[in-house]
This record gives structure tokens, sequence and C-alpha cells, in this order.
């Protein structure tokens, strides 16, 4: 099975491309270094979210690397992919850990210390933590502090990204906080050049955080 | 467990009321008689479909009525609902039967000899064919035949209801055709008394179609 490492986490927005590009942007990503994957897709009928998370599976498969499902655990069960990422409006991490079982990877969004806590007691295994700054992919962002960040890093035990309008010129903002990656959506799925996207990415969260 | 019977079909429509009001309306179509209730949400949050479901449910099981949850297998396994209802943009049956186990009611939607026929080789226990007439309660409505319902139900094994703008004055036009039963909407969710629309709706089918 594919290891689960948060480092580099892309998260996928479909909206903007037909499918065939869709597909070669998320295998550019994947050949960059990505080393997570999450498909969120919000218009979708369900069959159709089904069906693009089997094709993105199999491209995420051949890399090696974990397919998360945002929301949906119907989709998550019946492409059978590695994970699920459940916002505060989803549903709760400890029904869906119930239901999906103890070894596949259950994300959840936090903003504030007691929503990680909860996350944290009900069985996820890691959290994205932001918007950090202004994001263009999804309409409400709520912004949260770096200092909100750190206290969430240092107040659970698992795993905690960074997310929200992050890229790799104004990553210097997370130095010196024990975050485990980044989360990026446009940063990756906009660029000119995808695959160089995530390699220079990496490189400036290297440099730039030592992570 | 509350026994499957597809004769009065009940589906919910929440979208025009409080949800107090919507409860009640809900318990009320409970007394009037109806044999099924279906919710079906498509604005709500995964969290919010699953919290509603859990409030029908509580009234459901009250009555002894299954409670079948419209497209959404992830909600209705959360909530432990007696079934799911998926159309042809939702999951496939196959899937879902595997996922949400075999004792669980499922149900299709068929516009077609082939789509029912689908269906029910892929382990639904019943049909939903339609629309009859126009509704007002999808936005897109193709029409069926009464020639097509007719079709369906000699084709298939299992139940086959009509569905669409049907109500105690016009379903005349089912005469003759073995269905198992009727789904409504508005005839009940509207009514001035749902449950005495639900009783009515109910003495007319036995009346007008011997069921």
């Amino acid at each position: 099975m594919a290891e689960f490492n948060p480092r580099l986490y892309f998260i996928t927005d479909s909206t903007k491309y037909e499918k065939d590009e869709f597909l070669r942007r998320v295998e550019a990503a994947l050949k960059g270094g990505v080393t997570l994957v999450q498909l969120r897709e919000k218009e979708r009928s369900t069959r159709e979210y089904l069906e693009l998370a089997n094709e993105v599976h199999k491209l995420t498969l051949k890399y090696n690397v974990p397919l998360i499902i945002d929301d949906r655990l119907d989709v998550a069960m019946a492409a059978d992919t590695e994970g699920v990422h459940l916002g505060q409006s989803d549903l709760p991490v400890n029904i869906a850990r119930r239901l999906f079982g103890p070894d596949k990877i259950i994300g959840a969004t936090a903003k504030t210390v007691e929503q990680a806590l909860e996350a944290y007691e009900q069985g996820a295994d890691y959290l994205g933590v932001g918007a950090i700054y202004p994001t263009t992919t999804k309409v409400k962002t709520i912004l949260t502090s770096t200092e909100m960040l750190d206290k969430i890093c240092h107040a659970v035990p698992i795993p905690a990204n960074a997310i929200g309008g992050l890229n790799k010129d104004n990553i210097d903002v997370l130095k010196g906080i024990p975050i485990a990656g980044v989360c990026v959506v446009s940063a990756i799925m906009k660029a000119d050049d995808p695959k160089q996207a995530a390699e220079e990415l990496s490189a400036a969260m290297q440099d730039k955080l030592e992570l």
C-alpha cells in the first residue's frame, strides 16, 4: 500500500479543465513529487465523482501515492481509495472511522484547538489547518492565524498541515511552526508546468522550512 | 425491523419549511398511513443531511416505517437507515449493495426496460419509474409514458412504483398497470393537511387501482 506522507499534499480542482487536461496535470504533479493527493469535487453528481475518482486513483496507484476523497465517504468507499477528508460540515470523524475501517486515512479540517482535539479524539490521522492566506478555490474562507496553526500543532500528536493560498514565495511565514507539510491547490493546479511547480515548492519547503 | 412495503411511498421535500414544520408534516404523513418514507436533500451539507436523517429516522421508527435516503449512501450508512435510493447519476446499485449489505433496501430509478433490468440484476429491491406527469420538485424531468411503466412492470420481478406529479385525482391513468405502489412528494408534502392527504390518496388507490 502507498505510504502516508502529508509533506506535499496536492488538492485538485477540476473545474477549469477538460478531463484529459485535468488528468494530465494530476499526473504531472505526481511526477513532480507530491506525496499525497486529494480529489475535491463540489459540483459533480455522485456517479461523476466516482468515475473521476477511479481515473485519478489509477494515476496515484501508479506513483504509489495515497488518494484522499474530499467529503464523500460513499465515493471513497466505492472507489476504495486510501482515505477521505472531512470538513466541519461533512460526516463526523468517528462515524467515518467506524464505517471506513481502522486502516484507512481520515483527515479533518480544524480551525481551532477544540476542533483539532475533537478530530484527533475521534480518530483522525491528520489535520488540515487554514486558510493561512485568502484562497480563490473556496468561496467562503475563514482565515486562520499562524499563531493558531502553531497552537494546534502543539496540541495534537497527529500531523497537521498548513493550507490556504500557500506557494513557494510565501511559505516563509510557516518557518518554525512544527507542521507536517503543506497543502496546495492553485500553486500546482494552475501552474504553467505542474511538475515543475511541485518540484520548486518541494525545494522551497526544504530550503525555507527544513521540511 | 420495519417491513418494506412500497404501496404509498412518501418522498420528502424540506426546502420550503422550517425544520419543525417539516418534521411535523412528515409525522402527519406517517399518521396518515404512508408505508415508506424517502428523505431527499439536494442542497444541504453532508453534516446537515445526516442530522436531518437522524431526526426523521426517529419519527419513522416510531411508526415502524422504513426510511430511505436519496442518493447518499454515506448518509444512509451513517444514520443506519433501512435503505437508500439511487438514481442514474448516483452510485451504481451493485456497488451500493456490496457496501450497504444484503439486508438493506436499495431502490433505483428506471426510465427504460434496460435500466430496469440492469438495476434488478445489480440487486435493487424496487424501482421508481417516471415521471408520469410533470413535477415541480425536480428541475429536470423526463416524462415516462404509462406504456413504458407497464413494460417495466412486466420486465422485472421486483416491485415498481409510479412517480411524478401523481395525486388522488389523476392516478386513474395507472389503472391496470401492475405497479406495486405510488410515490408522491407534493400531493402530501404541500397539502394543507398532510395526514388527510395521505389518507385520501390511500383510499383513492384502493378505489381506483385496487391497490
